[in-house]
């Protein structure tokens, strides 16, 4: 861990870091163990909007990865600060999962009884998703809701392989509409990057991004904060020479991190 | 009828001319018999996907409309068309409905039994669609399949007003898999016209389209047959000023033509 004395704070991605569709990457609960031990401050960030931090600190807990809910930064609680701060008591309609409307109802966001209601619209993965899902969402943007993303990705990994994610559900409604989101909190979004920071508590020069994207991960780099990329994902070595902002650092997977 | 002498076939658009969400509009059951008994050869044209020409005609013979299921031109079954015409024995997927199914079907398409094995995904309006459907779809481009919409609609006209339509299911691919459809079979496009043409086996100098929209309907004077707008749907007669294509002729609704 010396390598890494001026490092304080660790924010650390969880699809491709800690763990691939919900199963643990060996070695990755007891590499966040010794980062604690070390008098290290960890936060999980990710851009799932489908659970709320309680359900995910549930579902680690189970694992053995010890993060209280308010440590782990997922996009339904940043999209429902988002709106808490910006937007107050302006009442949403939800195209997304219990999880989202359980952050968005904790951060005290009014949900609109009708679409016609809505002043925003809040979109997210949605594997429950049926045609009157996607038609009330309709509604809601064609009465003039304003469309509030949590992330835009195009595919996330399933037991299929690859499976339709936020963005299928976007573009049935940006298609329909004619419109596009005004806001998409996932990472590497300042929105994210802040409530991340805000839990943290720490300097940026002694803070560290760890994850296996270079798109989403490694890039919050542009804040100022440290990068260290995983290759327990979905990056290989050979993919960083074609990026403007490589990694500060390169590890085989958490664990090897959390060993030096 | 006798301004009418020199046209011998009707090309009729359903929504909007004939009926507003399967209510007939008035007259126009009366009318279409009127062109049949005065010698005209009358073919419906629709851009609906959802449903098969036996399923339509049966829906319009209940209201008084008799019309054989092989003088109704939909998109189910141009779409077939297209594919047993220029893509024999090529497996398809289908994101749509019933009646583009039986559509498929009658013109022999074979069905894949997984998505990974379609040549093509055929996508129409799915107003049962669910998140298992829209990845099904996904996968199935993902893997390869070439895309052919039945029409590309935002919006039709439901008990709700306006509900989202198959642009949105195609919204929902697009976005995720990058891809486009190669094809859109809908008016005003060369396969609908053919279509309906090889139905009426008459010349283009004696076909007359009649139709609610300029987009649609009207542009398909495009092809050399004459173009008659109704007022009965979506258009008012101060949008025709817009167009680089106005209409030859200009209706309150189908009655008023045939009774000219």
């Amino acid at each position: 861990m010396s390598r890494f004395d001026e490092t304080s704070g660790f924010l650390i991605d969880l699809d491709g870091t800690v763990w691939k569709g919900l199963e643990l990457i060996e070695g990755a609960a007891e590499s966040i163990q010794e980062l604690q031990k070390a008098g290290k401050r960890v936060a999980a960030l990710s851009n799932r909007g489908t659970h709320s931090r309680r359900q995910v600190a549930s579902i680690l807990q189970e694992k053995g990865v010890n993060l209280a809910p308010k440590d782990i930064i997922l996009t339904s609680h940043v999209a429902a600060e988002y709106l808490r701060k910006h937007h107050p008591n302006e009442a949403v309609w939800v195209l997304g999962e219990g999880g989202l409307i359980e952050e968005l109802q904790e951060s005290g966001i009014p949900l609109a009884s009708l679409p016609e209601d809505a002043a925003w619209l809040v979109v997210s993965l949605h594997t429950g998703v049926t045609y009157h899902d996607l038609d009330q969402a309709f509604q809601a943007v064609m009465n003039g809701a304003r469309i509030i993303a949590t992330n835009n990705d195009r595919a996330y990994p399933s037991s299929r392989g690859l499976s339709i994610d936020v963005a299928g559900m976007l573009g049935a409604i940006e298609a329909t509409t004619g419109k596009t989101p005004e806001v998409v909190v996932g990472k590497p979004s300042v929105h994210m990057f802040e409530c991340a920071m805000d839990r943290l508590q720490m300097t940026v020069e002694k803070t560290m991004i760890v994850g296996d994207s270079l798109d989403s991960d490694i890039a919050m780099g542009k804040y100022g904060i440290k990068t260290a990329l995983v290759l327990s994902g979905n990056t290989t070595i050979e993919m960083i020479s074609d990026v403007e902002r490589p990694p500060d650092y390169v590890f085989h997977s958490l664990k090897d991190l959390a060993g030096t």
